[in-house]
């Protein structure tokens, strides 16, 4: 009774009850064979696949790893040490090994490492009689049967067919007939999220993946892709924060702070360059104290401006947009929004000040340096994800606390200049 | 010919083709039936739609619409003016406006909003060639055929069957033999970022949608919800940043800064407060002048703690995980990681500033300052987005500019009164 129960669960249901479990686990593995609890395994997180594999004998795993698609298999394995991925290969199947270590020899996070081998091929030549007998006897097998894929003698990408298109048509035609030969593919070594965004932007259920040799080599699936959209929004929520790695709350504290530590660490080094400024310009702040109060202030309306342009540009770059729109236009749209912005702030503040403390000059000198600290942080908040990303350098450079970092010191040299030169001037 | 070329692409291309036309645009309109213009029109960005729409003749436009799945033409409506939409529905064919009227009733960003009404259902005592027959008949209008959605008398959902179900069983057995009676459905009002959860989790190629009185009401298909998990990726970065409704590079400069500026402004005056604390401690600051310098530095760094803390909280309300981990283990890891972190930046910054400057006490208190500052920045960057989304408030309020503009005014109190304390102590 528990077995038809627990068979009634969708896979991820059943994954979830089945970490309800304890010392029970065992009856689960004697009541499932190993082929159902491939299903249940691969809705686990990696951290748990890790734990729930040392409680699996060698033979049962081996078979739960034969009946998953690969490419989760290659998930699973990738997070292992190099000793136990080779143990697991080789006490699975050949075939189904082959295929997990062609997709493992990819590199991480491009279209051949995230995609399956398991989908369904047919010939031009082929009736669509012959390929619904094909699917019977290999649709089971298959992550997605609804579309086929059609390829040459050399194995070319030569067209496409949705289970759609032959249902609508009459069983005697040919493939050939119903294909659509103009297909949207990506290659083995395209970036994950711009496979992503191709599967978005076309509403496909799967994309073909061709080699270097023009062989189809495999499809990435819809499902897939939204992991990948939500690995991808993890990660630059991540480094627009400066918690890259850590912002899954399943890591531990004590990670979390040695993956955050160097980094709030390195900023603070940086940040002491901040008292280095204030030292150069003792004798303004001795001569008009009052500036000193209105540091926070201007530090703080430039780290915010730093901010929204940094969150555009990270946007843009995440979903494509800069290159549908052009670089130079997203540029020179935020440093127009950063001056605008300015403008506003520095005029209000101004007349705030000069209500407030009834001393125009340092309205003026507080008006000024928030107009110009707030172009100025705009233009760094949106090129330094940018050029980061043009250099290919570490896209955490790019991150919320550097650019505000950054803008405390520039806003700051720029508050003192303005304010020692208007100060002198009179 | 080039008709034959413009069809051969696939509508995202035909619309990216087509925007590139300028006086040539009423070739295409010529040349495509409002069936075959519908797919491109369906492509447009929704600003993009509202300019074509204008373009097109009211009986063409009108065919237009009727060809186009439910929901995609009730976002375009919810673009426009209240008058330009009814005006639009009367012209439609009936049958398509009240569907199209339906999904404008719901709450916007709920699974009623964003399903549409063209699902294929069928009944569990048909036949597998009833069905099949049923599919090339009613199959071509229908956004998904993948899955069939068995209902009973009362519309009530009953039970799914995938294609592949169909493919692979035997011709003359009836659905209810096929079919799986447990259905994972979302109810109309739900949140579409659940809706887009839920599938995610499954790997489903759509979810049956339930209204009120327990009927299947429409179904939210796999591309809206790549769409949905997009559309809240950019939510939530625009409000960690600030600048919601201005991510978008396509938004321009000026609307962008209006968007923008009253939120800068709003927090500069927050800011000002910085200027009365500073205020309040003029004796201690001129006591010990060197005081001042450090005073961006700690407060950068409990920004700095403060945004991380927040992107794991906005991150896990967005992935759900808040509820599979718990609040409460949520706020004590960061509760925890953020006093490692101060620990950590604290003695690292005693010794420094001793080593530097010569001056132990400046070392400790700035050192113990940052402690305290720190393990305070990461719980209010952890609670404020939670008690934010808990009370349902505005969740802009849970931006990193507001988070950063609190933890300034709290680490410089907590600077000063450590300040003021050791000093007055020796
Ligand atoms: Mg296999
Ligand atoms: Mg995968
Ligand atoms: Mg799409
Ligand atoms: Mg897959
Ligand atoms: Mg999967
Ligand atoms: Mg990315
Ligand atoms: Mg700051
Ligand atoms: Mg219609
Ligand atoms: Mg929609
Ligand atoms: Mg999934
Ligand atoms: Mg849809
Ligand atoms: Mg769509
Ligand atoms: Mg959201």
């Amino acid at each position: 009774a528990f077995r038809e129960l627990f068979l009634d669960l969708h896979p991820a249901d059943q994954a979830e009850v089945f970490l309800e479990l304890d010392e029970e686990r065992a009856v689960v593995y004697e009541f499932l064979s190993p082929e159902e609890f491939a299903e249940v395994f691969d809705s686990f997180e990696p951290e748990v696949q890790k734990e729930v594999a040392l409680q699996l004998n060698d033979q049962y795993a081996a078979e739960v790893y034969n009946n998953m698609y690969a490419d989760d298999v290659a998930d699973f394995l990738g997070e292992l040490e190099p000793r136990q991925m080779t143990h697991i290969l080789q006490a699975m199947d050949q075939e189904d090994a082959n295929d997990v270590r062609e997709l493992l020899a990819y590199e991480d996070k491009t279209a051949g490492a995230i995609m399956t081998k398991e989908f369904v091929s047919i010939k031009a030549t082929d009736t669509i009689d012959e390929v619904i007998d094909h699917l019977r006897r290999e649709g089971p097998d298959a992550e997605t049967i609804y579309y086929l894929y059609v390829v040459d003698e050399e194995e070319k990408l030569a067209g496409v067919a949705s289970i759609r298109d032959l249902i609508v048509a009459d069983s005697d035609r040919t493939v050939s007939e119903v294909m659509s030969s103009r297909v949207v593919s990506v290659h083995v070594e395209d970036d994950q999220e711009e496979v992503a965004q191709l599967i978005q932007k076309y509403d496909f259920l799967a994309t073909p993946v061709i080699d270097s040799e023009g062989r189809l080599a495999g499809i990435v699936t819809v499902d897939d892709a939204l992991d990948v959209l939500a690995e991808e929004a993890s990660e630059d929520i991540g480094e627009i924060s400066g918690s890259r790695g850590s912002t899954d709350v399943s890591v531990n504290a004590f990670k979390a702070a040695r993956l955050r530590a160097p980094w709030i660490i390195l900023l603070m080094f940086l940040g002491l360059f901040t008292a280095q400024v204030i030292g150069w310009f003792e004798s303004t702040l001795e001569s008009v104290v009052l500036l000193a109060a209105f540091i926070p202030m201007i530090m703080g309306s430039a780290g915010n401006t730093g901010t929204q342009s940094l969150a555009v540009s990270v946007r843009a770059l995440a979903t494509g947009n800069i290159e549908r729109k052009g670089l130079w236009r997203t540029i020179s749209r935020e440093f127009s929004t950063g001056i605008m912005i300015g403008v506003a702030s520095g005029i209000v503040i101004t007349i705030l000040l000069y209500l407030f403390y009834g001393e125009p000059l340092i309205g003026v000198i507080v008006g000024f340096s928030i107009m110009i600290s707030l172009g100025m942080a705009s233009v760094i908040g949106t090129l330094v994800p940018l050029v980061i990303n043009k250099l290919k350098l570490d896209p955490a450079i790019a991150s919320g606390p550097f650019i505000t970092t950054l803008t405390d010191i520039i806003s700051l040299l720029i508050y003192f200049t303005v304010a020692s030169s208007l100060i002198q001037s009179i």
